[in-house]
């Protein structure tokens, strides 16, 4: 295979595994780029590429135009703040006024499920999902398989368990897609309000013990409680998350075996993770980062070769 | 003519016919660059461009920039919410220390009239303005000219109406100098209490029937209607407004006869004009968009070349 | 001497005084550089930069972000507004998280005095304090340094008065540790109540009259009153200010000597200088900021040449 089954890259969902095959052999050779000293090809001048985000971010909109600087493409971005969106435009006006101006791939982060999805129906452009909602965030979702396989050789045949709050995540649901389709087995674990019932219907079991959930697994994918999105009413007090779901070195210590641990960061230091697990020798928190740019360069190198 | 008779772009009316005629014609060359594999040309290697910003914008900001890195210009943007006019620095000193740091030419949107002149009389660099309060807006009235052009041939004995918010709109000024500079006729149509008394002794008659505007019209460019910029009693509300000056296919249909649609954008879908007539065969809206990165990176290069 | 002392640009206080020689010598050839027509050198190709500002600033930002480009290295920017600082992400985690996409170098402003520092101590990435607190401001005093040894020859020996909010200002201790390391004499002038008492203990004379204090010097750097730091009862009304420490052209002509004005801007006109004064012919505010790019050049060529 030598191309991506698809034009956009708009959810786990829309892919196959051979295309997760592809991005992740292809970004095998941009991580090595991005390890040497001089850390750019020029494989995307004649590209343009806008990021619209249209909710706040840091990191994945720094990795983002790292990736893209990286494969030289030309960059624009914007975030909602300063955009016309305050003036009542349309998200499809504002795209396509946007694609009019010569621009080859979005790449959107956007507050409603569906987002990217309806925009690649509407705008002859190559969209990447940054984030819709709670819906889903591929390339986290992607990054994190990648630093499973980097660590343990292969996605296929283990164990994950993702915690935290699963109703709110659009990386739990990509996670969950993307690691059954590599044939990784996915539990949750969580708070009972934080999980939705759909998890069941995608073959997920449901873990409401943190120590079981651990000791069943070889990954633990730590996910942010983001206190913003959360409707008060569901969720137990901060302190009673942590002692129930709280990750910490001395529960690490007493399975007797080795988990990566892993965390789509901001880290919430002393919430669902202590500063000792998150910095300790079997965190991979910071190999996702980096393996992220490299992700994402593979993702918009094989959709930007779809519009050559 | 192989160069322009200004050194600025500061309005429209500092304009002779024959520079906007070098304009388009720089424009079309451009149009092509833009629309080739490899839209970049390596003209403005050594030249420092400045965007400032005092008013939002999404559009004229990325196309402004899209147009210099296409030229291969070095771009700093800053808007002013991030900058030390907060702290009470006045104009003349923010853009003079801009300056300072070796900048070729600034490009401003500015929300008080007259501020790009008032620059040009005091700082050493080219400027462009890119909006200034209700006076000009002259790059949005080239690139509506530039468009009429592409169109229908010509602008030339061409007959524009201009529907709207006239009182608060720098892209009708800008327009109506335009267009009677190249010889084309102009109306205006909109609510008495929204068209300034100034159009008529500019030789603009005023139509008050929207029906009767565009039975005369060859072109007729809607304007957005700012809510924002109004006071409120001067104003019908927007159900009348809709009534009376709203664009709809229905009334197309009825004229018996073609005219082009332009909009300055953003649209307000349902308002000025429906989504069937915005998105319809007559509408250029999208290429102005597209026309106006051609028309900006060809006043750029043509003031860039008075610098050297 | 071929390299500097460091690793980071913590401080004027952690510099030798070959470091700051070393520095302008290498920014004599930087000014070269952006006053020729092509004002770019490769020098820095594979060295991606970050600028994290969790302070608002116009000039200091744009002023390194220019001296980056025209060292061709990769730049990244973001502003604490924009980030995930807001979603409660500690420093570290947000700066570490930026280094694992491979950045190498990160120029940081911040609130908190020995930010810069703290950070040096934790984090693999040379380290530019672009202001921290009211604590060092250190480009700032190179700057000014250079101006001076630009319009006086040299610095060792000058007699050199700082005015204004000395207890607040970050900018006034990084000038008191520069000048005495390079052999000029300081004094600082202004209301007591914004004199800190560890001045004297630096060996530098607290003048509160101005007139005395500029028939003593050769160099007055004027401080602008941020008036926002300031809490209002330490303050004299802006009025008193004024007539004891407004430096005025009728003040300066009454000295029967000439005195090079320095500001570090922004200016408050007609506050701490009058825009004759700040326009006239001693004045190098204009030249500070133009060194300014060149000084930042300097640094930032020094600091990666000893990451390679």
């Amino acid at each position: 295979m030598s191309e991506l089954s698809v034009n956009h890259l708009l959810g786990i969902k829309y892919l196959k595994e051979e295309d997760i095959q592809l991005i992740f052999e292809t970004a095998d050779h941009f991580k090595e780029v991005i390890n040497r000293p001089i850390k750019k090809v020029p494989s995307l001048r004649d590209i343009t590429i806008a990021n619209i985000f249209f909710e706040n971010s840091t990191r994945t909109k720094l990795s983002f135009e790292l990736a893209q600087k990286r494969l030289s493409a030309d960059v624009i971005s914007f975030s909602a703040a300063q955009s016309s969106v305050k003036k009542g435009e349309t998200l499809i006006d504002t795209v396509n006024n946007i694609l009019a101006m010569k621009v080859d791939m979005v790449v959107m982060r956007h507050s409603h499920p569906g987002a990217a999805y309806f925009l690649s129906q509407h705008v002859k452009a190559s969209i990447v999902n940054a984030g819709d909602g709670a819906h889903e965030h591929p390339t986290q979702a992607l990054l994190d398989s990648y630093s499973i396989r980097e660590r343990l050789g292969d996605v296929a045949g283990k164990k994950v368990v993702i915690v935290g709050d699963i109703l709110h995540s659009r990386v739990a649901l990509s996670n969950i897609f993307a690691l059954q389709m590599q044939g990784a087995e996915v539990r949750v674990c969580g708070p009972k309000t934080l999980i939705p019932k759909y998890v069941e219907s995608l073959g997920v079991k449901v873990e409401s013990n943190l120590r079981q959930a651990l000791e069943w697994c070889d990954v633990a994918n730590m996910l942010r409680i983001q206190n913003e999105r959360l409707d008060v009413t569901y969720f137990p007090s901060t302190r009673e998350y942590v002692q129930q779901f709280g990750l910490t070195q001395e529960l690490l210590n007493s399975l007797n075996k080795e988990i990566v641990i892993m965390h789509p960061g901001p880290i919430n230091r002393g919430v669902e993770i202590t500063s000792e697990v998150a910095d300790g020798p079997h965190s991979v928190i910071l190999d996702q980062v980096e393996n992220g740019v490299a992700v994402r360069m593979a993702v918009i190198y094989l959709l930007a070769s779809k519009i050559k």
